[in-house]
């Protein structure tokens, strides 16, 4: 990390949290593996045709910078319908990290303020060092819930961004519209840039509520990889103020270029793509999973995505994490995504069996530390 | 442009000129399109069949950052066989522009200086902004080639970066192997990173070396767009030595995330498909098209990639170009790609019948002028 050629905002890229987890994981056999962020289904056999259609016929060129008008068109429809802003636009981005990208590049200079609410999805603060950016973290614990006052006495007049992610990662928490709408309030109040990452908002079962409902300058990143399975694709969406997001897509021409051409066409089929089955069933696991370990551990039931913070019975996170891969259960220590080291992820986007069988560990290595 | 949210970096991104370029062929009804900076055939059947498959049989999910397997691992073979450097890595990036951003951002900071030649690729001054650079503009007029003294006065204590691209874009111009070796002996010499963008290296008809060769610290960025016909896939390649290449991962990491999946399976397909067809087939229109003009425009004759960048015979560039496009021909304004206003850019990837329609109007655009 110190060759004499490098940046300063390299050393903000340091991946070797979640690093030091896959390079113990890698000796394992067959894990228990609840680490993964992505869902364990394939993706539809509908939207897999729509790409397959697209190659075959050559639409293999670039595309047109903000997005094939088969994607992008439904998508601003969808989006006027539900939010009826006057001035509100979409683009298709590379993913929804090329949107986060390209929101935090076109808003923060070196030296300004964004507000991240800890825990925090792991990608927030290298993407604002990115920008050379400073992060300003609002802790959530133990409830992993924005507290307004908190939030309110972490603005300085240099803060150029709040960045709110709901359903979370790694909490899973959903911010009830009440609180969402705080929040959106504030940002509007005090004229602050609000980012409202939303690529779980599938994954939901509690009401939701988008911040741009309350805000209408509020910048919304979407994707289409959690809830389709398409993580591989890179393939998302932003919407917000017209002049916001034309300044992301001139950016997008150069750097991102475009999100692939042929894997638009195959996200252009989704909206024909029913997955509440899907959604029923990781409702189901989640049930299976907290209700596992509730009684032994400190966990907070999670509204959306398919992630569960526990807390940690004995020891740091991260010296108990270690002994879950010496116990062949594959999960990841809070300090990747927060400042303390105090609890650890668990994605239950796996088999029943697999969940169950990460039960058994967390039982046993419940007792195992008393 | 002015959005009081906007970070400083956003008035970099003007894209104004190719954008009233675009606007004025919008109203064209069947233009003579000569600005299309991608092969004008599709991609191969064996490479469309790899990415069919890939979807097929669930390939959908994140790959590993540094690529998939089957494409890095026999990337790497070739790079190790090729230049047999000790420490030389490879990882595989979203197109070059991904792996030209990742180049910049690891390598420089705010207030560094990056050496461009002039005429240049569009998006280098824009990535430059990006990470908050100084472009330091090497001119290269009238000949498009190096001058390794006018280089040597452009290096100053704040010279972070060379930035060589040749075959170039938008001039054709291919540098000879001893032009590479001086600039690269230059860079090592005087400790500066040096980037050889090699994206159009296929479609070279001229003794061609990688500056890598002469300079083992070279970072190298490659790609399969331009040769296979797969601009909209964003997939490509950088190496370099093996710190910088890991920075330049991490970064990736937490960024563009990883290229897409099923098209780099795709991609792995691309050795095994005989390219030289079509690129003798492009040497041949090249001679069509400068054989077509060079009687009555300045033209240096390209040595590789698929453009020609062609002395205005009178007025400014700009006014030229609006009038071939109001005569409707579709070809890009030099200023674009330059400081001065005295060329404009053919792309010869078309049809050979769009291709002698060009000749013609240029012809006549000729004569008008006296």
């Amino acid at each position: 990390m110190t060759h004499r050629w490098f940046s300063d905002r390299v050393a903000a890229f340091d991946s070797s949290g979640i690093r030091k987890v896959f390079d113990l994981a890698s000796k394992l056999d067959d894990p228990i593996n609840l680490s993964i962020g992505q869902p364990d289904f394939d993706v539809p056999d509908e939207i897999k045709q729509a790409a397959i259609d697209a190659i075959r016929t050559g639409k293999n060129g670039y595309s047109l910078t903000q997005g094939m008008p088969v994607l992008l068109d439904p998508l601003q429809a969808h989006v006027d319908a539900s939010l009826g802003h006057d001035d509100r636009k979409v683009f298709v981005t590379s993913g929804t990290s090329g949107g986060l990208v390209l929101a935090i590049m076109t808003l923060v200079n070196p030296g300004d303020e964004v507000i991240v609410f800890d825990p925090y999805f792991v990608m927030y603060p290298a993407l604002v060092a990115l920008a050379g950016g400073k992060c300003v973290y609002v802790d959530t614990y133990p409830d992993f819930r924005v507290d307004i006052e908190r939030l309110r006495d972490a603005i300085t007049p240099r803060t150029k961004v709040i960045l709110l992610n709901s359903p979370a990662n790694p909490t899973g928490v959903v911010a009830t519209p009440a609180e969402t709408r705080a929040v959106a309030e504030l940002a509007a109040e005090r004229d602050i840039a609000l980012i409202s990452d939303e690529i779980y908002r599938e994954f939901c079962h509690e009401p939701f509520a988008s911040a741009a409902e309350f805000n209408d300058q509020t910048i919304v990143i979407e994707g289409f990889s959690k809830t389709y399975a398409m993580t591989g694709w890179r393939v998302g969406y932003a919407h917000g103020p017209t002049e916001v997001i034309e300044a992301m897509t001139r950016m997008q021409q150069y750097s991102f270029v475009c999100a692939p051409q042929p894997l638009q066409w195959g996200a252009a089929a989704a909206d024909r793509v029913d997955m509440s089955g899907h959604v029923a069933e990781y409702r189901q696991k989640r049930d299976v999973f907290v209700g596992g370990i509730n009684d032994l551990y400190d966990v907070v039931t999670p509204g959306g995505a398919f992630y569960a913070f526990v807390g940690a019975p004995w020891g740091t996170a991260t010296e108990f994490v270690a002994e879950a891969i010496a116990n062949n259960l594959l999960i990841i220590p809070g300090k990747v995504f927060s400042h303390r080291d105090t609890h650890f992820r668990v994605s239950y986007a796996a088999s029943d069996q697999t969940i169950r069988r990460g039960i058994d560990v967390l039982r046993r290595l419940h007792s195992d530390g008393n």
